[in-house]
């Protein structure tokens, strides 16, 4: 059988992928050099779409790392000398800071229970932290920060680098990087590939930074794929080290699928889907809405409490050839999880309602 | 034109590759949850296979990275309290030497020209180093290190760990890991898969060495892919952050294959097909090898002086379909790199020395 996914992440796979992966096997572009002007058109190309699609200035660069995870740590190497300060409330943004602990920064953080979502008035930052670490869409419980509150706290921090973990939104959040130093997404969440790839969207006042800190002598900034290097192997449309090219391939392919729709129709589209979800879900006895607070409702991971047991639900849909995600952690048994990115048209997320409300 | 390529990684794909990825989208396997059954299955026949091929013993772990460069960081930061050693000889060797210097271990080199390779009774080991860092094949100059000087180094060193890049050579080299402590390789090598995934094996040694590092306050083992973690994850085969699944799945795969053709009979004819290209290389005039000594002659990537220059011989091989690789660094104008990986028939080898002999 083939199935529809609503996974968030893994997910769908977007429509035009594997005539994507085709015609990199039969333009032998696996095997082409990763220093020959054939991968540094490639390269380019990508980061061209993806300037595009999520309207990155000159002032940042746009670097492929093994996955988003990585990113994390290479902020907390090159960005932070001392403190960070995180707004937790997911699996996702807890990690960004135990990954600061890991790596001996003094880590500040304000923590919230899954499901609820943070406004930019009421985060206290410490005067000392140098990095505030925001999530933008907590993939665990379904939270969304609004893009306001985002930019509002640069506002008020201005000397204070603001990170922005859109790993399960991007191109959903429309930042403005004038006011977001740096921030990274992972390539199999909306943009519907295969896992792999990391990107990373970082700043010149980030890199200045990580050169500063890189000459001091009690800490590193990290060997692989630190910022200074990264950036310099950019300038030319080249990586450190052997790319993950398929992947970069296929994501500016993808990309450029998405630049042709229109970024601003896909957003559109995003909360027009997002509308129905949410609707069905209040509308609906046997499900609710996780997040209650409606400005914090994620608009491309919708988490829904099931009156059933979610195994059924998900049994259920299975059986109809519909895939949807578990509940994370303590709410696996009572929650699902349906993805809403730009693979998934408006017809499939119905088909999903109409299933939902016939179980 | 369709090209045959003799590039030293990004390489020719392997003849099954694309089966194998075709097989991969029947079966949806990019939407598929990296916590679920299917993918647990998935890496388990990968890691298994790779074991059967490599006769990696249960002492030892196999985990997935974002590229080889990754592993020299992971090595250093949870195998090095202060020092390390490098036998350096090019350019990959540097870089892992490299590495230590900006992770600020005290780090230690012998260091030869390219093209020239290392016995084991010549390396005079530090008494403070902790790891050996030996590389079996250098890509750039096309040297390699005889299996059993590194394994008298290791019998000459009980007590410090041996690590192998083997990068451009693995599955060619029958590495003892009673021996062996950590080796590491990637997939755009002789696997013949696109680049974009590393191949990290470690034993329990290293394992038990990064627990005790990581309970020191004046050092960190890194937050991302730290070596317990990844332990910890891969003993339910599984991985810490969402992996690279198409390159895990058809690695695992093409890694079937070989173990179907046999790893001695890829061996020999990787020994047969070199014994070609050398004797092709000593008896014309206007090529030669670049290195030297038989015995450091890399069997997997063939470094070859060129009489003209050697991006004639280049465009010349690409006008008829055969792309080889240009010399490294200072050695671009003067000098050509023939790959010899398993996807890489005898007939092929044939094809391109007739070319070159006509030139």
């Amino acid at each position: 059988m083939q199935y529809t996914f609503f996974t968030p992440g893994p997910a769908a796979l977007y429509p035009t992928f594997a005539q994507h992966v085709h015609s990199f096997l039969e333009q032998q572009l696996g095997s082409v050099s990763h220093r020959s002007q054939t991968y540094r058109d490639l390269h380019r190309f990508t980061v061209e779409q993806l300037r595009t699609l999520l309207n990155i200035p000159d002032t940042h660069q746009v670097f492929f790392l093994g996955s988003a995870s990585e990113a994390w740590e290479r902020i907390l190497l090159n960005c932070v000398e001392h403190e960070s300060f995180h707004a937790v409330n997911g699996s996702f943004s807890k990690k960004f800071y135990q990954y600061a602990q890991a790596l001996h920064k003094f880590a500040h953080k304000v923590e919230k229970p899954l499901g609820e979502g943070f406004d930019a008035t009421e985060l206290e930052v410490p005067d000392y932290a140098e990095v505030i670490a925001l999530t933008h869409n907590e993939t665990s419980g379904g939270v969304q920060m609004r893009v306001s509150d985002i930019h509002k706290l640069k506002r008020s921090h201005p000397g204070k680098f603001v990170a922005v973990d859109m790993v399960s939104s991007a191109p959903y959040p429309d930042l403005d990087f004038k006011l977001v130093d740096t921030a990274f997404f992972s390539v199999q969440k909306a943009f519907g590939l295969p896992a792999g790839l990391g990107v990373w969207i970082v700043s010149e006042k980030c890199l200045e930074k990580a050169q500063r800190l890189r000459k001091y002598d009690n800490l590193t900034i990290g060997a692989h794929h630190d910022l200074p290097t990264l950036w310099k192997f950019a300038q030319t449309n080249e990586t450190p080290s052997t790319p993950n090219v398929m992947g970069i391939y296929t994501l500016g392919k993808v990309a450029e699928d998405m630049n042709r729709v229109g970024v601003d129709t896909i957003r559109k589209e995003t909360e027009h889907k997002a509308k129905l979800l949410y609707k069905f879900l209040e509308q609906h006895d046997a499900y609710a809405p996780f997040v209650q607070e409606a400005r914090h409702r994620s608009q491309t991971v919708v988490v829904a409490n099931t009156a059933q047991p979610s195994a059924e639900v998900i049994q259920a849909l299975k059986a109809q050839g519909l895939v949807v995600g578990s509940g994370y952690g303590d709410f696996k048994a009572s929650q699902i999880r349906i993805a809403n990115f730009p693979a998934t048209s408006t017809e499939q997320i119905e088909a999903l309602l109409h299933a939902l409300g016939t179980l």
